[in-house]
């Protein structure tokens, strides 16, 4: 029987059928998050019946449906809590009656950094661990902690999602989150415009010519030499590598699994990173070992499946 | 019965016998750790026969022994896995087979830390809470986590226990662990004698004329308007807020315990610590509670009969 996998990103929304631990099928709608997600609803609803009609089948046949959403999920899952910014008006809604109206099944929701965590644990790199924490190199830094076999979830639910704004750097800059310091606003893709501009040379810059900074750019130009670029990257994969570190610090787990579009170049952040726990980890006598996501963006669909029998107590 | 306690400082071991969640009796040696722990444990031997006298029973009419001890301890309780400096031969005894031989009873270890915190946890200011953090300020900064109801160990038993060696400074101080940074190098005992050196007007300071520089004169004087001991307490306070920040962001509890000596003046560190979480907690709708250690030194014996008796399933 197929799930019903729907992954919330800022500008896109992805959905899907799961079916034995396969994406089966995926649609793509734009999401105009800021406009929030009420609107958005018979869209998806139409979307995931057309899905339905091409494998044969009705959405009320399915085992249910599964959403990774940005913010805080209500320890249930049945309920988005709190949300920053972007879907403004998910905590006023009642999506489990949505489904259970439109679609038929029954609905459970997770916060999207556990869900790509969850489909590299269940799935991907992070298989038969049972310690183990993930950090998402995309437009900021995500992160997310297993712990003795269980998600961490904290007493807000919360815990593990932070990881990108741990202080790091006392007398930093501030970040969007109101925090001083945290990693996500010393080096992401939130802030590397900015970083970009402060560095003394960076008129001379290829990176002068871009209108919007990305990090693909930064590691290109650095492989030519270019100054401001070497910088960045430098500066950028120490503040990884520290936030890594204190993640290390934290929670103590055997693997650290990278993820995020910025892990195109994982060739050169993994063996960074590695290299920093090795010199700074405290204990002594073993190091995380850090790999790279294998499950890409199909991570969080994947998850949808995992999430829903397990809630259902399926399997 | 009786529960033979040991809380192996650096400094002095405290031995103690605890009952129905009380301390009855204790007795305090010098610990001499820089010379190993085995020379000790004959006069532990004593002290506790001389403690089991005084109470008109035998050591082998207790439930058992459990020990507070620094270091990594192993996930069955049984062995000290790794030590640092202090009592450096403690990982090659087996503790456990001279409690049976010498007291005729078993034996379980945990780290000081933890102990502390579970001391306060079922005994003091963490009593009927499953999410809460706590951290010592003494020497140096110690810290340890219950998430879930249940102490974090993590993969190699160092789960929660470096909350002090989190980098909050990545250009600052090369840190006793040899990481770049730490809170404890940052602002700690360990630490506050450089600090107070580095001030550019330390010689018209009042903690010039002392040979060892202690929080207590730092306290004192800053409240007399002494620039470098005001310096100093307010350089602290920020590094300690932001470390207790970084574990809420870490572990998200419901409540951060401090304890330690440097919490006689607890009047001035809880508020501003406090105030700093309600500044700078990304959770918007509730900040984690600071509180103070109730339970002081007695708190690492208390937990002995706690963990003895979680460890024979008894209660």
């Amino acid at each position: 029987m197929y799930t019903i996998a729907c992954d919330m990103g800022g500008t896109r929304i992805k959905l899907g059928l799961v079916k034995d631990s396969k994406v089966i099928t995926t649609e793509v709608i734009p999401a105009y998050s800021g406009k929030g997600l009420k609107p958005r609803l018979p869209v998806m609803v139409e979307t995931i019946n057309n899905m339905c009609n091409k494998q044969n089948t009705l959405s009320k046949n399915c085992i249910g449906m599964a959403i990774a959403s940005p913010g805080v999920i209500s320890s249930d899952n049945r309920r988005i809590a709190s949300m920053n910014e972007k879907y403004f008006d998910a905590p006023s809604l009642n999506l489990t009656a949505w489904a259970k109206e439109e679609l038929g099944v029954p609905l459970f929701i997770e916060n999207d950094a556990r869900m790509a965590t969850i489909g590299e644990w269940k799935y991907g790199a992070g298989k038969n661990y049972d310690y183990l924490v993930m950090m998402t190199l995309g437009t900021g830094l995500g992160t997310s902690a297993v712990i003795n076999g269980q998600l961490l979830r904290g007493f807000h639910g919360i815990g593990g999602l932070l990881g990108g704004h741990f202080t790091v750097n006392y007398n930093g800059r501030k970040c969007t989150c109101g925090n001083i310091g945290c990693s996500e606003i010393e080096a992401s893709t939130v802030s590397i415009n900015e970083l970009a501009k402060a560095y003394p040379g960076f008129h001379d810059s290829k990176l002068a010519n871009e209108d919007v900074i990305e990090y693909e750019s930064v590691f290109k130009y650095a492989a030519d030499g270019d100054l401001c670029a070497s910088y960045l990257l430098e500066h950028s994969l120490k503040v990884w590598s520290i936030t890594v570190l204190n993640l290390v610090h934290a929670y103590d787990p055997e693997i650290v699994i990278l993820g995020g579009g910025i892990m195109a170049s994982g060739d050169i952040i993994i063996p960074a990173i590695q290299d920093y726990l090795e010199k700074y980890t405290w204990n002594p006598w073993d190091k995380a070992r850090v790999v790279k996501a294998e499950n890409g963006n199909n991570a969080a669909l994947l998850a949808c499946e995992w999430l829903l029998k397990n809630k259902l107590n399926l399997k």
